[in-house]
């Protein structure tokens, strides 16, 4: 898509740190990582979120997701798998991209710590959300 | 497995608001949840890590996961998509399990929020990463 950064990765127009690539995705270091070996993997065809993806091109899109995942095990112990969708979800660049992050002992990173939100009301967000996926 | 929270949970040892289930997996309230509407999606077999899942298996999960999303995104316009392997990486129960996030403007919640890891040697990681790719 015109103006994504993302896109001008895919197309050579922005140079980038490449380390896997197939026919539905690529992987490159993140050149604001967060962690050494903090990695990118994005599907070739444009898409802001995952809602918008057909199942089909999701999951062969996962397949890369998972090699990349289980090589950076290789790499480090602990690894976390991100993916934000939509502003208020802190998404920077409106093109699909899992963040796969290698994770040391005492890293200090913060990531998936967090408060407990107290909720007296459980069982209504049980209820529509079990609605919305029955859609 | 045996004294794992997420397996009592499969079996219905210990209770749970479900909200969605098929073949492969189940989605449910996370108890301790950072916002309302909170979901974990766990694949119906016990892995302790996405890298121990093999790939048919990952990618039947990943269609439920992305069902679950799809849903959330209905419920607020941003979503976070968070899955840890690895003491390490904050995992707290050994069972392959994905937060769905609903995010909301203002919410103060800082996941994804990081500082950068400055890297002067990105390109020998680059190395690293691309080798550990192609075993």
């Amino acid at each position: 898509m015109h103006n994504c950064i993302f896109c001008k990765i895919l197309t050579g127009e922005i140079p980038t740190l490449k380390v896997y690539e197939d026919t539905h995705a690529i992987a490159f270091l993140d050149v604001n990582p967060v962690s050494k070996g903090h990695t990118l993997v994005i599907p070739k065809t444009h898409y802001e979120t995952l809602s918008l993806m057909p199942e089909t091109e999701f999951l062969s899109y996962m397949a890369t997701v998972h090699k990349v995942v289980k090589g950076l095990m290789k790499y480090t112990d602990g690894v976390n798998v991100l993916q934000n969708n939509g502003k208020d979800a802190g998404q920077l660049v409106p093109h699909v991209h899992f963040h796969i992050i290698p994770r040391r002992p005492g890293d200090g990173l913060k990531i998936g710590e967090w408060h407990v939100h107290h909720d007296p009301d459980l069982d209504k967000v049980q209820m529509v959300i079990k609605s919305l996926l029955k859609e």
